[in-house]
């Protein structure tokens, strides 16, 4: 009896809900923007900021209204972004009425409600030498709308900016970069800081040695012209270049100050380049092994655990011999992944304890032009004899 | 001997190969666009044209420029698309001088390359009663830029043009459109000829009920304002909405010819809005019962795979009884996968073979504001008795 | 002449590269397992262990082998399981011989090299009522394979086992669990402990009641018999269904002691059911209000950014009125993302500062069978007038 | 009056719905298996059949029920399958009694019922040499069970079975195959008709030349022992390594009769391996070019859309110089994906119309174990000068 009223009366409560869902299961309520926030671990005190600091709208050859590089910018996880249009070209003229300090003035509010440091900055445009240049902290751009190059570039170093020169193989053969006689007056005036490492797809060893050399800050930056989404492969999980600022804290002057004291990093693509000091601290922060201490019999072999909490990869080669144990030759720690890493010992009657630092390099992350960092993963092995 | 000289000159190999890998794994080569085929079948010999009738661009409130919105077309595997930037609203008109015509002017070139169909369009922008409406198939925009709303619908009229109202639950209460007397005064002339059942997140099934009613053409259209990735969720296999519009070509003349015949049917999220004859073909063209003959012994079961060919989704509720069979309640044919059905006898003793036809409906097919596609999928059952 | 020789010798080395990358661009490297950790926050000062309670291998009806259940747990991020092969019902015995014991022997060793807790289990299987029971913490299966069910359930408890009972709705109408005298004798000797809210593909609210009345602890657990990427959908995100278990450190014992102390919650497709007190706190440190102090002038609004660091859902619905302000019907926070959310004033002419709670509610953290959790954002406003 | 009325009953309305989907969004229906189709068109008039003829279970070192093999080749699309338990090694036996038929006889009946070709099968597991072969299309395993390794190859021979040597790098130095007198000995008798040039993780370019010289059918099998969800990446879109056979119709017997008469080809990751007239039918019937007729003035580009409708990858590198066109260095044509090509005039004066292929080569199938197949993929062009 009970039974069969429950049922009926569930039979009810069915046709209800089959026709509710009927109506209700297609309605989508209007989207709010999410922001994906990129786990990179701060280091030394520092935050790690994510920037980039060169992108155009519609002002000048880009395909973006100003406040769409702003949304674009929290959505992709970024902390700061200078967009920074041609001063001397501007194809949309005929429609779009040439005015440079239009596109900052209206991305600005969108910027405020979002919590995104919108930095003032324009674009130099000149032909190879001196090629292109950034010119970033500005107060007022129009006084480096002006015929020669160097009294452009010197009006911006008259305010304060941060100047560096943009994609130095523009132009050139197979896009490798040429230091000119230009370069170096420029760079003996102290008239540019910086340099771009990556620009958009691509990467300029050569010019990350000049870095090194000649104390330039590295950036790295899209330099992009439609929306992000058509240039860079967000659905995959892609991102644009970016440069990884190391300030002290969330603000426009410290990144100012981490920039004039070449507190930079880039990342690109899987890579990220900077310096030894920042990278290792990036490495070390970003995994953990959870088992450092194990037992190994003779030849044995044993799991290790590392796990990255980053989103970060790291692409691990085996960089040397340890007379003890072998790893494996390769080993790719996945963002967000815990991975076994299998070490067996080289002698089956091996015996007593040690400390063991895994032999490892890191194949993308360049302390140097071609060079991973050497990391130290280090580990307690108990060796017991495997013989019988 | 042999082998260990192989085996260093394989050593020499991996060497070269580390260092080259080195130098080259994080090489991207300078991408190109890729369009995604929405796979949609063609009925009764018409072609199924994907088709957006309704978007801006910087030259009215939206945030791209022209020739964004054909690449977005292109990489999202549309047909045809309109740019229909308002006629009365042009909020950008400090920096982007007032021209009707130029939206279509700058993204024709990039139309042609790109083998989208670019129909000048122009959305004509009033206050609740008569509300906004689209004229698509337009010469010349200007006339229709004049003060009283009837000259502006009346001057895209007398050009041939294709007028449909938009969003007819603008500015209503909980959205829930209502149709004026002005909108009776138009409807009597013939000055419009279709109109939204969809816009943007938006499905408003009173406004399908008067396209049946009236015989108007149904449309479902993005009216995008930033770029698509933002406000459609692409990365995730979403899409913007759309009209499917059945024509005897790829051309714009047949897109009208289809629009006039109302051969058109709407596609937003996973449903699918139009007329029984074209969301029958839609769903037997992309199903296929790979295993249509079966036996069943007593009770007991048997599956049939179906195929689902096309990108579309298939939401089938059990719907009726058959008296020899039981189906499952809930069954979903998902895109570009073969799914097993399982079905079952009711009866220990039956014998001998039937046609049967499975009773679906499919939920998200709507033929009628609430009223999914009955569809008939045959099978011929052989029944054998469960009894030893 | 520099240009060309530098030309030429790039051309040799891209000829180098490319019959390189032709020989090695296909070559895979061994893979090495991955383990996806699931990001649930500890609460209270217990760890949020992930355990699941119940699965089968070949050696009763499941189809793998007892190793792969650690191999699986491992990979989906799981801290403990329990293998709970049926005593009394062995399909495979023609081919695998029956012995209770050897799918836990089997599997330690490959759970300890994991560091996956195993604990020794076993599913009493008899008719309803009172149909299927698990004892885990056993010592010793082979006393519980005895004829009659009270013995057996009996047997457990003399050995400490914690028992619980599985999937109550099991061969009942509608699967709608019943409670027979059976159950109510067994409850009264204290010889069950706790019960499943959720098994498989199911969530039985009924039991979930049950266990709030008569302080049993609640389970979920995924009684998987194929490899469980058949059963769930791995690949997409998704989850099997598991326990969390607010355990004092992570060992068998610590585990043991929660189960009894009813410290347990269910984690089941985007469901959490809980008590209160320990869902509030899943919720609470998870969650971050990114700008907690904002500003809003008159009935304008402005955006909150929540950001969500777990890999949880929490799905919100406004519940409740509040005076100053209006927020969304709906909100969804995604895992690992910051989303916007908008609230607006409700009067023009407000001026002043308030502490506010946002009146939400959380959809799927079910704190009674159909109860979400009411949550408390709280948030300082200033109010400025929105006159001119 | 009527709006606020409507407005009360929306209400109701809501909070039914509210209430409803509190209750049932969280209700999921027990799932059925899907099949992931992989498109690989037919060529030839032979149907392109997708088969993996090595892999294990419980009744050697697998670790899956011999019904799990026939369900997951369901599901990732195969149509042919041979489960292969090693005949003398069997490390489960203390559970699992030996018994060579068992596996095909449990796994036939879910063969049938899912239409998966069953194959009789058995892996002659011995020392090196002669290493590990399989046999294929067998009666009856138990002769094969013999003492001397000959004896078991020439049982399988004397049954008509279709006999494979295995992983021939197995246990040598690099994995690199050795030929020995054993294995000239077996091929002249013709006791062997076939070998792996893909297995598991790893292809062997040297047994790729060996088949092309010796007339031997190439295969390329998964060897998988786990689950293949764990061995091979499935969630992200990957595949088991496996042999595509080249049939006159979806039987048995036209699976042994293609392999006898060669006509297979090895599908492994992005690789195809196989002769060049299947591998050049393969990509002509994946691609089409859409726009094939296209006009350059002077040294202008013009896109070209080429549109892959199969599962595969096909990655293009220029091969060759075209006197009157440029054409990128490299391009990739995705699964399912229009791509644009983009090509450019040489020659500012050029005039006429011109029949091109444009100068291609796949990287990606293998027609020899380091060659490309060369394509040609036919344009006409018509050039316009490009000076004023």
């Amino acid at each position: 009896m009970k039974t069969s009223l429950s049922k009926r009366s569930l039979l009810f409560v069915i046709t209800i809900l089959l026709l509710t869902l009927f109506v209700t299961s297609f309605v989508s309520f209007s989207q709010t923007y999410v922001r994906n926030e990129i786990k990179i671990p701060d280091v030394s005190g520092y935050l790690t900021l994510k920037c980039d600091f060169h992108m155009h709208t519609v002002f000048s050859d880009g395909e973006v209204w100003p406040t769409v590089r702003v949304e674009e910018a929290w959505c992709e996880g970024l902390d700061a972004i200078s967009i920074t249009d041609h001063i001397e070209y501007q194809p949309h003229k005929k429609d779009v009425l040439k005015n440079h300090h239009r596109p900052y003035e209206i991305a600005k509010s969108k910027a405020n409600e979002l919590g995104i440091i919108l930095i003032k900055g324009a674009e130099i445009t000149r032909d190879m030498p001196p090629g292109h240049f950034n010119a970033i902290f500005l107060e007022n751009i129009d006084p480096l709308d002006t015929e020669n190059w160097r009294d452009a570039i010197k009006a911006a170093n008259d305010q304060g900016a941060f100047v560096f020169w943009n994609h130095p193989g523009w132009r050139q053969v197979d896009e490798i970069p040429i230091w000119y006689d230009e370069h170096t007056d420029l760079f003996e005036k102290g008239w540019f800081q910086g340099i771009e490492v990556v620009n958009y797809y691509r990467y300029y060893p050569k010019t990350y040695q000049w870095a090194l050399d000649k104390k330039l800050t590295i950036l790295g930056n899209s330099d992009v012209h439609p929306p992000t989404g058509m240039d860079f492969d967000l659905a995959h999980g892609g991102h644009r270049p970016m440069t990884l600022v190391f300030a002290k804290e969330k603000s426009e002057t410290a990144i100012k100050e981490a920039l004039l004291n070449r507190r930079t990093a880039v990342y690109f693509n899987n890579l990220i380049i900077g310096e030894e000091k920042f990278l290792k601290l990036l490495f070390d922060e970003s995994n953990d092994v959870i088992n450092s201490e194990v037992t190994i019999k003779g030849k044995g072999g044993v799991n290790i655990q590392i796990h990255n909490k980053s989103d970060l990869n790291f692409e691990l080669i085996a960089d040397g011999e340890n007379a003890a144990i072998t790893v494996p030759q390769n080993l790719t720690l996945s963002p967000d992944r815990t991975v076994l890493v299998r070490i067996s010992g080289k002698n089956e009657q091996m015996t007593g304890t040690q400390k063991i630092i895994l032999p490892f390099r890191v194949k993308n992350l360049l302390i140097a032009p071609e060079q991973g960092l050497a990391i130290e993963l280090n580990m307690t092995v108990h060796f017991i004899s495997g013989e019988k």
